[in-house]
């Protein structure tokens, strides 16, 4: 099967300068250096609607750097809301149980920019805790905004498309009764990238198949036309009560198979790597460190 | 009682133009027109310490603008994070239930800055429900960056106290069995201000009423120092998973008597008018609206 290689957008770090760029043979195009009077971040470029403009520029260039001699931020480098969604694929044994009805709504929580890391960066283990463990997701950029945006117009919204590992403290999810912002909130224990695809059809996000392994071995693995609620309801029934803006993420929900779920449970321990790979999209991979 | 007038410090709107400004007698002292040039909004003085400098220049000054002139913003225009505290005070009637034992941890959920409005402004109910309900809360403003702060120097990352009128849209709350991020979040159904009040003394916060009125009528009224969960161990909690920076926000917690709790409850209707009015702090006041 042959597949369209779509432009793949970073933000990145070289010699302690931030620029973003495109993916090539060889390395990486530095876009900023080209674009960075008109657009200062991924980000600018995003709320501009000029992905496919800077990822055409990148095509008849050769690489500036080595991608060993860079590394990656958030592609998105200052988020506005970033917005998770929680659990959002059957459980595969759910045909065995009786009685158990989807929820009628999603559960929608909130993480903060500081709590992610680039791709290839160390994720790490807070002295807090030694239940770290991984969610693999799909991430939509959205680079139009909007508020009650309508399921059929839904997608003309997503800018991009990239991927989460939504690392979470699990003891500390549940500190409360509700609401599960500590155990999503620890600073670098989750992961975003590792760049953005931009989005031009529903086909790259329709059925797509997400995996997530630790340290090679494969945790997660669903379809994501098996959500639960699917991405264009998803940025419908979120933007019922916020507006989304340019730059805000949407981190569409994990499938079955964080460690927590495993028997016994297994959490992520320093020296693990952590890979979330979706069809069309790439491999987002980082290790998982202890907190210095 | 004399009580020490401490400065007021708001950001604000004249004639289209943003800027921030001290409360003097018959109105208020432009201070973006004096200082902008060192720090361009009253983010940017919270996070160089600068709080009392500028209201010091303001002392010496008449107003430039009357209140009747201006409107008033957010006065932290673009926070970091808003983080928000679940119900803190303990319930009156406590007394009267056996074996009801405190949470070990406070709740914490968080708000974008989409969902609140500056003092005077309407407070919108979204058409989506007739469930809107106040919540009035003091608010921490960080003015320096913590992690794993120790309760003991907690209040050395106080740059400010204001008062929050934290509305909810209650059917939206539980629309998910976990997590109120749906219902917290509405665009502009609740509001921050009227301004800031630097924070100099731990005796601004430790023991002052807090008062929430609806039309007049007070339906919370408790003080500070009744808190499940106090300001020095919601700061050293909260900072235990993610970095407090300046500009980031706590919205500490409500007392009971919201309109949900009334029986039958009763909700905020266009036309009514919220005040949230702490001791030192001032009065929030925000008109009720449907939204347009």
């Amino acid at each position: 099967m042959s597949e369209v290689q779509r432009p793949r957008l970073c933000s990145f770090v070289h010699q302690n300068r931030h620029s973003y760029g495109a993916i090539v043979d060889g390395g990486i195009v530095d876009l900023g250096a080209l674009h960075g009077a008109q657009w200062a971040t991924l980000d600018a470029a995003v709320a501009d609607g000029a992905l496919a403009q800077i990822a055409e520029s990148a095509a008849t260039r050769t690489a500036d750097f080595a991608l060993d001699d860079i590394s990656f931020d958030i592609p998105i480098t200052n988020p506005g809301k970033i917005i998770c969604v929680g659990v959002n694929y059957p459980d595969r044994n759910a045909e065995y149980k009786d009685g158990q009805e989807l929820p009628p709504y999603p559960s929608i929580f909130i993480r903060f920019p500081e709590s992610f890391v680039g791709h290839d960066q160390a994720v790490v283990r807070p002295p807090e805790s030694e239940k770290l463990d991984y969610e693999g997701e799909l991430v939509l950029v959205i680079g139009r905004e909007g508020r009650r945006i309508p399921e059929d117009s839904a997608l003309d919204h997503v800018a991009a498309v990239t991927l989460c590992n939504e690392g979470t403290i699990r003891d500390w999810v549940r500190h409360a009764k509700f609401n599960v912002t500590q155990g999503k909130n620890f600073d670098r224990t989750g992961a975003i990238g590792p760049w953005l695809v931009p989005f031009e059809d529903e086909s790259q996000i329709a059925d797509i198949e997400l995996t997530t392994r630790v340290n090679g071995e494969v945790r997660q693995n669903d379809r994501t036309a098996r959500m639960m609620f699917g991405f264009k309801y998803l940025i419908s029934y979120i933007s019922t009560f916020t507006t989304l803006k340019p730059g805000d993420v949407i981190v569409t929900g994990t499938p079955t198979g964080a460690g927590a779920r495993l028997d016994p449970p297994v959490w992520l321990k320093p020296g693990d790597v952590v890979e979330v790979e979706a069809e069309g999209v790439g491999v987002l991979s980082n290790r998982v460190e202890d907190e210095q």
